[in-house]
């Protein structure tokens, strides 16, 4: 029913009237083959075969599934508080979501890209973009912790990020939102076409470390990028960037931004941009931006701000950016496996345009085009074509690769996947949705040697799905079998945030290098304790340092007095257990703030700031061991300038006894 | 290993040295039953046969899960902010997180009470306790929303909580950890014994409207109250209550609460209780709590402050309270469908006792006591005593019932669930679990009439379950047939947070009320714009009200001038969708905030305080239609004291125009 109604809202871009049906098929249940349960069973005990990425979109995190099971993994903080383990709360996390406008507390994860090598992935670490507040993070794959975020300046909307090249010189970050650049961006809205830039920053990835660096930025016209893919193989120095509202419409883009035939595919040759950078051909632009690092060896985050950017602008610096005309409003913009073919996914246009490599190369040499966009060359469309997919679906969005010479396409509108043949372009089967899909993932599917078995479709709605749950709905995945001819839908599968867009490969090329627990000896923590004789309370004016021990099942010290209302007291506890899955948490009553979930040999520190005299209870928060409910401890707070002596003391049993 | 080192460690407790084998059995893949695959899939378009409601111990949430598939179908924010749909962050919902502390962004949410009609669950609402600030929430299970928190005074480790009475009269509150009580609370944690107490409080709900009030408290010796369950049947004007640290320790509980063979269950007579209130036995105890209600109406929460609690105190008014000897730091309390017999599960103890409801009155009747606790009556063993069940197994946590006169206990040492007869006592059946379980649950298995089926062990420890996921792994529950006689595992499903209790119902119970959308027409929050025409900015001082629609594709308005540094900006961004599954979100770059995801007929704020100027994009961010990406505008900020004109606007193509 909905879907008849965004059908009829939008036939007019296609120019089909009434005709477009219900898109729920009549009979699906009879798609669910007999043996789908088998296929996506993982029996208590077994492993999943695949970790799935998968960007949490308005939550800001990303969840980690495990294919074919559906299951939920893990969730990772990235780019929002995680109170649940204190991401963001505590005082080793806080600097993480540092940006140049203060602390922001929340963003939107759009898309995720695994570490490459030779157009693989290499199970290093994962990649993730902000959108709302411009900034891109690296996940370490060891450890599944936010290790790094840097923000971007002269950009708004990090929507086309943070794909990455080959063997991950840089990944990129593209502005869907173009905004003024430069020194004055006080300026009338409508004054857009003169003011309003979009831009596109190239981010270095130091090849041991995976440490992050600004290299440069191209100042562009004022579209809005929307998603991108590195070249592999013969097209590896080259990238390619989807962008819409050509039309430069600033308001109600709706309608707007969708009047022109074609928008652009945008192809960017980043080897010889990084020579315009080594000859200095750029402009410093002054623009703060933040950067975070977390420092696993003292477990400690810490904020930089960096002040300038080189910029290179295309207008000026010739024979690098080119665009492509691309039908219409593209989102999707994909490489496949052998790099030679780029698909746009206009997500109102009736075919899918795939563009050839070689054709590009050629059409640049011949100077094959038609007229500038912005000072830009505008390549003919035909002398970039390989050729289209006709009648593919509606509303194409994103396409993903088997390695066996098949393309896989989402359609949002007509909501379904649809696999077609790289070469012939011919459409070879295609299977409901439900409903409407946004990105699709195959294991692999973006580098140039794709694991397939599988296809996920990750849907935008959820509807009747599952059992209600009131109006606000979990979004959803759907898990086909993509082995035979035809694909076969096997499981649903509910997922938390919105399921944007998501990477997945093989289990050993991670599993065999997680980290299970952090060596204490190793923990450079400034705050740390390293055996329960090293806890003590001491004070620093008004600052109260308790450094604390937690083994199963006591903290060492779990009586303190001589805290006063004024103080503020910083709980750095050290988990002293050296053994996997053992997590102590702590937590002190009232206080504004989150707990803290100490791993084996870290620590972690909690602020509190006492508002009233009393005795306050401390306790784990993690269930620990059979007399978890019996780890706790008390501390008393007297009133503010009260002489209450500062005492601290565990009454263990033996020689272990702890007191100041 | 871990198991056996565990063991090794707490052996000492039932005077077993080195006998205790590893608890993970050998041939642990052979227990799944080839049909394990087809009894656990639910097919695409199918629905899970049960809600499962799992409290999310430190996440501070509750997440729903379907059964028999495991997924998971909902989180639902409750005591934690939640960036992901803007809960604790919107001007609407940030007074829910309110405390007599101030602004608490994390609590540790431990068990979870369905409302109860004649002793079975009625689907109407689920309540649940924060342990940490204490507090007592209450979810409609219609919104899947939080509507009320009430913070519990003279409290602290509000741990035994929210159990409720056999027609939901009541819920309860016990303290974990006693704290002093009174004026003076700053008083040497030495003092315990003469100054900490321990209390119950016991919380009103309205039968119509679900509205708690807390009608009144209990003072009682200073030990640690555990787990808690309403008698039924003839037992149901009772209530009954676990409690550890008898020994009232205070420092190294893990030795010193562990010293006596026996603590208690308090045996409470509620009806009594409230005779004693009407007949104002009790004392005023001045004490400030905070009280948290969401009007639906207004789509608004707003915070009062309570002043005073009505205390009785039992070593006063006698004949209503009662000690009963269990055996040894019990942890569950529960009661069988019958209402006769009470099971206590002593965590440190190698038998489980079993008490009879009638023994205890005729014990109660006869004055068989053995002396007092704190004033109170202690009942002889004894007299209270049905039976026991002799070796059950290792650290039995908590029982629950399936309607056919079996009894299923969870071991957390010994890592097993165990079947036994409630009449005989007899072990019928026991497996393993993976590893380490705390509580259990079966559908309804703690009402009067359980629906069986199946048998959740929600377990403490993960470890090699899953593909690894670095030092933090998901905690993780296990799904077991109970339709035979023998037990069967049939799935692992991992969660989030920590699954710390749970309870489960037939779905139709609640999906057939669920609400899809919010009606428009019955907005009345005062910020609501119900049509395009009423969207609008005004000014106040420095503060901006800005009046905005959302629906597919476009806010109005979408471009908006005249905003100053220093001004405060309030988006009241109304959704005037009127169908199921069409929210829309909202940020605004570099918000200090998170987003808000607003459900179609609702109205949500955001506040923002931009602090410099510039052109800042507003965005839809949850995928909404074809042309979501097209759903954006941009607020211009000029430089506080500027004369910018407040301008607002949306360029639609008709006589929808709105200018200011």
């Amino acid at each position: 029913m909905y879907n008849q109604k965004l059908a009829l809202l939008v036939a007019g871009f296609w120019g089909i009237s009434m005709a477009i049906p219900s898109c729920k098929p009549k009979n699906e249940t009879n798609v669910i083959s007999s043996g789908a349960a088998e296929k996506t069973y993982v029996a208590p005990g077994k492993y999943d075969e695949f970790y799935n990425f998968v960007s949490g979109g308005f939550n800001g995190q990303v969840s980690v599934y495990g294919l074919p099971s559906g299951r939920l993994l893990k969730i990772v903080p990235v780019f929002s508080v995680f109170p649940e383990n204190g991401y963001g709360y505590s005082e080793e996390t806080k600097a993480m979501l540092n940006t140049s406008h203060g602390f922001v507390p929340w963003d939107d994860q759009h898309h995720l890209e695994l570490s490459q090598k030779d157009g693989s992935p290499d199970g290093r670490w994962l990649f993730a973009n902000a959108n709302n507040t411009p900034r891109v993070a690296r996940i370490s794959l060891t450890t599944f912790k936010t290790e790094e975020i840097l923000e971007l300046p002269n950009s708004a909307g990090n929507h086309s990020s943070p794909f990455c090249t080959e063997n991950t010189e840089y990944i990129v970050a593209g502005t869907r939102f173009s905004v003024p650049v430069g020194d004055n961006q006080d300026v009338p809205i409508n004054s857009y076409k003169k003011n309003f830039h979009g831009t596109v920053s190239f981010i270095k990835v130091d090849s041991v470390s995976g440490r992050l660096s600004l290299a440069f930025q191209l100042l562009l016209p004022g579209v809005n990028f929307d998603l991108s893919h590195a070249g592999k193989g013969a097209s590896r120095d080259w990238f390619f960037f989807s962008c819409y509202n050509t039309e430069q419409a600033h308001t109600l883009l709706e309608v707007n931004a969708s009047q022109r035939d074609k928008d652009f595919i945008m192809a960017v040759n980043w080897r010889k941009a990084e020579e315009y950078v080594r000859d200095h051909k750029g402009t410093a632009s002054k623009a703060p931006y933040i950067h975070n690092i977390y420092n696993e060896k003292t477990q400690t985050a810490q904020t930089t701000t960096e002040n300038q950017v080189m910029v290179l602008d295309p207008a000026q610096l010739k024979d690098f950016v080119y665009f492509i005309p691309c039908p219409k409003s593209p989102h999707g913009c994909d490489v496949d496996p052998s790099g030679e073919y780029i698909v746009g996914s206009g997500k109102l246009a009736a075919l899918i345009p795939v563009f050839s490599f070689t054709k590009i190369q050629k059409a640049i040499g011949d100077r094959q085009f038609d007229g500038e966009y912005g000072g830009i060359p505008v390549i003919r469309y035909e002398a970039a074509l390989y050729g289209e997919v006709q009648k593919p679906g509606l509303g194409p969005l994103h396409t993903e690769f088997d390695g066996k010479g098949n393309a896989y396409t989402s359609f949002f509108v007509s909501s379904e996947v649809v696999k077609w043949n790289i070469k012939d372009l011919k459409v070879i089967d295609r299977k409901p949705t439900f409903y409407s899909v946004g990105h699709l993932c195959i294991p692999g599917g973006d580098s140039k040697h794709p694991y397939g078995k599988y296809l996920i479709a990750y849907n935008k709605i959820t509807k009747d799905r599952y059992l209600p749950t009131g109006p606000e709905l979990a979004q959803s995945a759907q898990l086909y079998d993509i082995s035979g001819d035809k694909m076969e839908m096997i499981l649903d599968f509910p997922t938390v945030g919105e399921p944007h867009y998501a990477q997945a490969l093989p289990a050993d090329l991670i599993s065999k290098n997680s980290v299970k627990y952090y060596k204490i000896e190793e923990n450079d923590n400034p705050y740390s304790s390293k055996g329960e004789k090293q806890a003590k309370v001491v004070r620093e004016g008004n600052k109260v340092h308790v450094y604390i021990t937690a083994i199963r099942s006591h903290f060492v010290p779990d009586n303190i007095e001589g805290v006063r209302v004024g103080d503020e007291v910083y709980f750095h506890v050290t988990n002293l257990e050296q053994d996997w899955d053992i997590p102590h948490g702590f937590a002190v009553k009232g206080a504004a703030n989150a707990e803290i979930l100490i791993m084996p040999g870290e620590t972690c520190t909690l602020k509190w700031t006492p508002t009233e005299p009393g005795v306050f209870p401390i306790y784990c928060t993690d269930f620990c061991s059979a007399l978890h409910q019996e780890m706790q401890g008390y501390v008393r707070v007297s009133k503010a300038g009260s002489n209450t002596p500062l005492i601290f003391s565990t009454n263990l049993a033996d020689s272990a006894v702890v007191k100041n």
